[in-house]
């Protein structure tokens, strides 16, 4: 059962696992998700047990480990996969169906009402191991002063004040091996490969991987076809902002050069894919 | 009908519009989209006829108009919007449909091969109104040299060489009015409210609208709730790795002062947004 029950209020504390369980809010009395192994609309329900050292919660919004890795003292010793109910959690970012998270406290286990699973990634934990994370945001609406109104005079003011309604969409999506842009990631210590900026947010480094030949084009989703950029220099690349000649040197539409491409020995990157990006983007003919 | 047609091979040339109209290859004898204003797969096919002043064509990849706007002598003279036919050539980013390219040229209407339609979304064109925009990319495989294999020794490889599987899933899109982040754009001229970075594109600037209450957690789809950030910037708000002051110093987790947040007058910014923002990303408790 998906969703808000009826008879548990925001706020209910329940003495332990059982009686958590038998009041159905987390339908499994050991494991941190309660989901299904089978597609379908996502995991149920997460508990919050404080004890993963990867978990940052900051109250609305969590981030959120999951499991598997782990040795019977619960101290990570291997790698996470996005599988079983790693997976399951992870498709609630696809339908867009929320968890109820319930949070362990002192008095006991507290329902904390329904949130959002925004994105689901495989990121470097703290132990060294790879780890699956969770973005959570509560969808209770936040507690809002009298004042709605703009700050200043003669502002601009359109959209919508309130809810935004939900529609459903129908989406064919490349299939896409996650593992793979990690390994770049990883090589380059989540660093940008043209500006070597590193975005640190509270759940670890935040970088992308980015495909010289789109999937799209039949590109290979293969680490000889990616970089490792922040998202302004992404952007800059399948754009035709930018593009990197053979000596590496990352120039402009002018023909200029902007900055230099950093190449680690090991990543195996295959040149003639920055031509074939060149020649796509229109900078060579 | 969409997709490669049998009896029209890559390159086949057309001498006018009424031959291709016949042969079935754009099923439209005046307007440069063929599509529906039904939803459904999304549009068939397009012509590039080369007059418009903010198409972009790079060969495999096309910045694409769309109509409307224009007077009996093609000049654009109002802004266009993503209705009909447009909307109808936004519909093929959801379906993955791709589209026909027909290009015109000296000998003719020369048919190109499948394009897949990857973004949509209005942007300021040359003449200065709001035109349409599409990113095309020809799905056909690029000419590749033998050499498969990666540049150096002792090389990464990870992942999969060859064509991607396409694979359905079903979303629920928070149903958001693509017109509201465009004036915050605009008013700060495409550049970033904190590092003032503006990305130029072969299709003109990039730059992106942040909310600072997410809508998932019922912000508002209003400019009061919206900044105008570079990718890099958004990530980082989004992620809770930095937050904004009532005196409009950018802070990072530690406290310390990483940049100023510009807000032009008219803006109408809710400062209680700012705030907000800060409790739910847990700088303030």
């Amino acid at each position: 059962m998906h969703g808000h029950l009826s008879h548990v209020p925001l706020g209910t504390i329940f003495k332990n696992r059982r009686s958590l369980y038998d009041a159905e809010v987390h339908r499994d009395i050991r494991r941190g998700i309660c989901g299904s192994n089978t597609r379908g609309r996502g995991a149920e329900s997460i508990v919050l047990s404080g004890g993963y050292e990867d978990d940052v919660d900051l109250g609305n919004v969590i981030y959120y480990t999951g499991q598997g890795g782990r040795d019977r003292n619960g101290i990570q010793i291997a790698d996470q996969t996005m599988v079983g109910l790693n997976a399951s959690l992870s498709r609630n970012v696809e339908t867009s169906e929320p968890v109820r998270v319930i949070r362990a406290t002192t008095d006991g286990f507290r329902y904390d009402g329904l949130f959002l699973v925004e994105d689901a990634w495989i990121g470097p934990g703290r132990l060294g191991f790879d780890v699956c994370r969770y973005r959570l945001i509560s969808v209770e609406a936040p507690q809002r002063g009298d004042g709605r109104t703009a700050a200043s005079g003669a502002p601009l003011s359109a959209g919508h004040i309130g809810p935004t309604t939900r529609m459903e969409s129908l989406h064919y999506r490349l299939k896409r091996d996650g593992s793979v842009p990690d390994l770049v990631k990883k090589l380059y210590d989540y660093r940008c490969q043209i500006c070597q900026v590193k975005i640190e947010t509270v759940a670890g480094p935040y970088i992308e991987g980015a495909h010289l030949i789109p999937l799209a084009r039949q590109g290979d989703d293969h680490t000889s076809n990616l970089l490792c950029l922040c998202p302004n220099h992404h952007v800059m690349l399948d754009h035709g902002a930018i593009a990197v000649q053979d000596d590496l040197s990352v120039v402009n539409r002018e023909g200029a050069i902007v900055g230099q491409l950093g190449v680690a020995p090991d990543h195996g990157l295959n040149f003639e894919y920055l031509a074939l990006h060149r020649t796509m983007m229109g900078f060579e003919r």
